[in-house]
Parts: structure tokens; sequence; C-alpha cells
């Protein structure tokens, strides 16, 4: 018997018309003959109702009590779950993370994982009983319960996919899977059958709502399988009809690159004239990590005259306003011109590929220079080129890129 | 240090505002220097928004699921108010049923109370610390959430007054107290400072939403003194502003009655000409008994003529057309006239002191004969005298006996 683990989120189940449709989803693979665990996230809007009741009570708040409120989404959706698989004549029951328990770290608000006691949930799996698990929540080991932070019900899932030794675990979301790029912006782009975990990290880390990363980090650490996979189309015919994120072992036909991603949510700062000494970069940027702000492309320019440089680095645009605050309280850096620039766009092409494939830089490069797209910021790693470029370039960049590389269906 | 339980019932917690206003009185409790723990409901509808998804999903529901899901709108109002108080500079936690844990009994949605365990509370509770207990659940041996029933949040905190020896146990509502009859049908009707438990169960079991049945009686069995009070009055100048619930012994000077109350939700229900024959009222109820149906006051007339009898009896108003319907399909009333009246309600007298004052019963008769109201049904217990009249007269019945008894202010 073949063990799945089922996620749904919260646009999954959304109202009761959605958590049904995603019932029959469940029941369909029990109809299979597979053993089946559901983990569930609250429904849409709901997490963000009670962490706004949080907000009105108390801006600066305890965020274990702010856990103990905004954990309680996911218990009523695991519990109606249950009684919509029940109705369908399923033997199921709902499961709180802490009547496993989920053993998580008591960093409250983005805790994480550290075991799941399936013992029970196994012996009641194989007697042939749907488990639906509360996602997002933990219990750490002073007996308080913690929230994994956003997205936290994809870790949830991988978590006890891998607990269980399950096959696979299928996200079920509103897209129909990983696509070349954005379908919304390229109309050619085209579903993946498979990618790698690395390279779904690469994408996930560059903003795409689908799956959290921290998710598929565990995956690719515990070799678990995922399937991205919509709930909203019609009842999958094929084994697989979403796309497989594996080892890329697992992947035959390697393409060079698998994707094009951008992120909008981008600002650029420039610190103009900073003296050209060591240490220097350290007294720049302690500053921001202490406020918590990460910083994404840094490059220090050469110097011209030996005593002072150019230093120009990318982070959240959510963050800018907050950074050049910090910045203008950095004693060295009161003489420093500080210039601001939110009006740009990451674009990067994603490939596990090009790790033995020389060349896909200069394709980027060439075919950016093409349409006159003019390069802020180049970042690199081994299997993504990212660069940074003005705003209204965007959707050029990300279509002749796509031609380019030949992702077209 | 005197320890206090606090109990916020729904519309207490109804919205933030409530909410915020609730915590100044747990806050004015601790600048009095007193130990205090928190018991709260769920935000008011909140609860039946989670049973309305419950029934939508499937109207005949696995309790245990059921309970999860209705159990979680207190998580979200014990952690809220502990924010509150926090924000206030109180230090504070919630605590989920769970957490202590209280035990209950596997009666799913009508758990008993088993046990709690206060242990690491009263500790905390030594240090200055509130804490916020989630009302209305509890934990099973089988380690499944269980909810206490309507109004059981009143059940928790008398609970653990009791389990933590706590001085009283304020049941914060949205009226100022117990009255001698409904002050909106009575301008006169008084606040009564004080009333014995005993009495209170009466008044609770006729419908009064004020105090759970239940909790009085677990109040009386652990000598847990309850004051009922309003959260929306200014803040309390005195230390007993509502109204005490206690022992008899507690009260001095003990009024012969201590209020009239009526109940609309009735009906009668006449068996015209069953057979006056023994075991035949087990044959009439017993069918009753084994379809939920509770029956309040029977009475059965004097056979004429030897051989058949008519029975009267009343029950909730909820339950008349069911119970129609159970009776119709029992063999031995085939032959039966079944008359069904929903025009009637309850008017009830009740004092303790009636247990050594005769002629409480006379008065009560010859008001009503005076105002020429019928009285159809009787019913007397140790401290209660409860008539069953006509629609119409309901107010001028309970006007008239509280001038008769004396109640005015």
């Amino acid at each position: 018997m073949t063990r799945l683990v089922l996620k749904f989120g919260g646009t999954s189940l959304a109202g009761i018309a959605e958590l049904e449709n995603a019932a029959n989803k469940v029941a369909l693979e029990r109809e299979r003959g597979h053993s089946v665990a559901v983990v569930v996230s609250a429904m849409a809007g709901a997490t963000n109702d009670l962490v706004e009741h949080c907000r009105s009570v108390s801006p600066l708040h305890d965020a274990r009590e702010y856990d103990a409120v905004v954990s309680s989404g996911e218990n009523v959706t695991s519990g109606l779950m249950a009684l919509a698989l029940q109705k369908r004549g399923i033997a199921a029951r709902s499961w709180q993370g802490w009547q496993l328990p989920i053993s998580c770290s008591d960093v409250h608000g983005r805790a994480r994982i550290l075991g799941i006691e399936t013992k029970e949930m196994e012996s009641r799996l194989d007697e042939g009983e749907v488990a639906v698990l509360a996602g997002f929540q933990g219990l750490t080991s002073r007996n308080r319960l913690a929230t994994l932070g956003r997205g936290g019900s994809d870790t949830t899932a991988v978590a006890l996919a891998a607990g269980l030794g399950a096959e696979r675990c299928d996200i079920y979301t509103d897209v129909a899977g990983i696509y070349t790029t954005d379908p919304r912006l390229v109309p050619q782009a085209r579903k993946l059958d498979r990618i790698s975990y690395e390279e779904m990290i690469e994408i996930a880390s560059m903003g795409a709502k689908v799956l959290q990363t921290r998710a598929v980090e565990m995956a690719m650490k515990k070799r678990v399988p995922i399937q991205v996979l919509s709930s909203f189309g019609v009842l999958p015919g094929s084994d697989l009809p979403g796309t497989l994120v594996t080892g890329e072992e697992n992947i035959m036909e390697q393409e060079v690159v698998s994707g094009i991603t951008y992120s909008k949510d981008e600002a650029k700062i420039t610190l103009v004239g900073v003296p050209d000494m060591p240490g220097f970069a350290a007294r720049i940027f302690g500053p921001l990590a202490e406020a918590g702000i990460n910083v994404d492309m840094i490059v220090q320019n050469i110097s011209q005259d030996g005593t002072s440089t150019d230093v120009t680095f990318t982070l959240s645009r959510s963050d800018a306003s907050r950074t050049v605050e910090v910045l203008r309280q950095t004693p060295e850096l009161t003489e420093t011109e500080i210039r601001l620039n939110e009006d740009v766009v990451k674009v990067s092409v994603v490939g596990i590929g090009m790790r033995s494939h020389p060349g896909v830089a200069q394709t980027m490069f060439a075919t950016l220079a093409d349409k006159g797209i003019n390069i802020q910021v180049i970042s690199t790693s081994e299997i993504k080129i990212s660069v940074l470029i003005a705003t209204e370039y965007a959707e050029l960049a990300v279509r002749s890129l796509h031609v380019a590389y030949g992702l077209e269906q």
C-alpha cells in the first residue's frame, strides 16, 4: 500500500465548497488504494484575521500568545476535513500538532520542526484511517504551541511525509504546477513535469509563492518527492498531473535552463564614496543585520583613486526605507551620499544544467543587450544567474530570455 | 493574598473593545493585590459560526471532530486576553484545556470535568502571573479534545476555582446580578445581594441564561462562592457589586421568597382517556426518554370511572411537535386523543425560606385567583412552586406575585 501525504493550502480550503472539493481529492487517492495522511492550512483569510486581532490588542505582542491565537485556524480545518471525509464513508480523524506531538524549537512565530512522533498515527493509517493533521503548528519543550512561520504548513507536510516514509507529498495549490516562467506574463510558458530540489529552492527563494523554501530544503534533505498540483483542475487522470520536485538523479533529460523568474519586490541602494578600507563593509552591513534586514546582491566597484569606492546592494523593497534610516544613523556614513532606487526588478535564469554547460550567462547578457536592456547588478550561483534591470524592461526581458533558452511549448 | 477566578462570557468578549474592558477588570483585581486566574468563553458568535461550519459539512457529525473544531474559539480569546494583560504591564499567560490538563469524560459535546491539574499554574500564580484559561474544553483519556456543552465555560471557571481553592469565582456577564424577577417586565425588580446555591439552581434550571445549572451544582458541592456581575457597569466601587451565590448558612436574613421566574419555552400535552392501569405511565414516557425528550411537570387526573384517565404533562416548546410525533407512534396510544397547547407559560416562586414558612403556596394561589388567572398545572419542590397559566396572563401574574411577596425596591 503506497503511502501519500496530501497538503491543502488556504485557497484550497477557502470555504466549505472548496473544502468538499479537497475531500474529493483525498477520497480519490483512497479509492486508488493508497494510505493517506492530509495536512491542512487554515481557511484563506482566517490566519490574517487572527493576526489582525493580535495586532489590534497589542502591536508588540508576546510571540507565545500570538502563536496560541494564530494556530487555531488549522484546528478548525483539520476537524472539518475529518468530518467531510467521514461523510464520504472514509474513516478519518483530525490531529492537532500537540497530539502527535510535532516537537519544535521555541522560536515562536518561526519555529523549526525538531521531530514528529508518528507511531499512533501509523498504526491507524495501517487500519485504513485517514489522518488529518493541522499544519503550521508544533509543541515546544515548554509545552507551549508554536507556529512555523508563513507557509509553514508546507513544511509540516514534508516533515510528516518524511516521518511516515511516504512515497510522495502532494501539495495542492491554486496553480497547476511549476512553469518555465510566469504564464500570466508569457502565454507560451510551459508546465514542467519535473524539477530538481535545487532549482525549486532557487525559484522559491525568489518569491514564488508556490512552495516555501524551507519545505523544499527539508524535502531535499529527507529525499521526499513533492508534487505541486492544482486543487481546482479536473480530477487527475494521470498519476502525476502536476510538477514533481525531486532529486536531479530522477530527472532523465535535464534541460540546461529550467525556468526564468522575476521579482518585483526589489530595491537598490548605492553608497557613493565610502572609504576603501578593510573592515568597512562589516561596519555598513553589521547594523543592517542587527535590524533584521536581509541584503541580497552586493557589488563593490573598483576604487578609482584608491581611497574611496561605491557600494551597491539590493534588498526587499518593503525593507528599503527602514534600511535608509538605519544607514543614516551609522556613524561611518554621515558624509556618504545614499541613493535609493526602487524602480528595479530582478530577473533570474535557473537551471541545474548550467553547471556543465558554459555559455549560459553569455546567452543571457547577449539577449538583454540585443534588446537594449542595461544590466545594473549581476549575481551568480552554481545554478542561477540573476540580473537587476529597470522595471520597465521586466516583461521584455523575461519574454526574450524565455525564447532565447528555447523554453516555449 | 486572596485568590480569585474571573470568568468572562461571550458578550463580555464580543470584540476587541469589550476584551480590553474585561482586561481592565482583571487589572483592577491585580491592583487590589489579588492573585487572579481568568476563564474566557469564545467571542460572541464565534462558537455559533464554528457549529454552523460543522453542520454544513456534515449534519450527522462525529462529535470528536465537532469538539476539535468548536473548542478553537476559546483558544483565540485566551491568547488575546493574555496579550491585553501584558500590554497593561501584567505578567500573564494563556492555558488551553489540554495544557493543564483539564481531564474530562469522553462524552463529546457535553463532557463532564473529572479533574484539573493546577500544580504548574499555582506556582505561576504565586509568582504574580495571571493565568488565562480557555473555557468550555477538556482532554479525554484518549487524548482527544472534548467540549462541556453550552455554557460550559461557567463550569470550567467553578472547577478551576475549586481546584485552586479560590476565595470566589466572579462570573462577568451582561446583567448586573440576579434579580427578584425580570427587570424588563417589572421595573421594581430588585437586585439581590445574596442568593443560596439551591435557589440559584432552581432559577437557572428555569431557563435563566445567567448561570449554567451544572456550574451552580458544582459550586454548591465544592462550596465555591460565585459572584454574578456585569462587565459593562462602572468599575466596581464596592467589594461585591453583583449578586453572591453562596451557601444558605452565609445568608443572614433569608427572605421567604427570593424571586419570581417565568419561562415561555413551555408546551402542555394532554392525553385524553388513557387506561387507568399500573405501568401505563412507563409505556407513555419510556419512548419519550428514549427520544431524549425531557418532561417537566406531570399531572394525572383522578379516574372518573375507574377505567380511564387523563394525563397532562409539560415540556420544552421546542420538543413539542417531535413529542406528539413519538406519542402517535406509541402502540398503546393509537386510540388516544392527544391535545397540544403551546399557549402556556410557567411562573415559579423560588425561596429557601418557604421550607420553614407555611402559606407561601396559598399566597400564590390567592394572588392569581384574585386576578382571575386560571392555574392549569401545579408542581412544587421544597423551595419552589410552579404553575402553568395561559400566556396572556404572564406579565400580570409576575407583577402581582412580585407585589404579593413584598419584593419591590
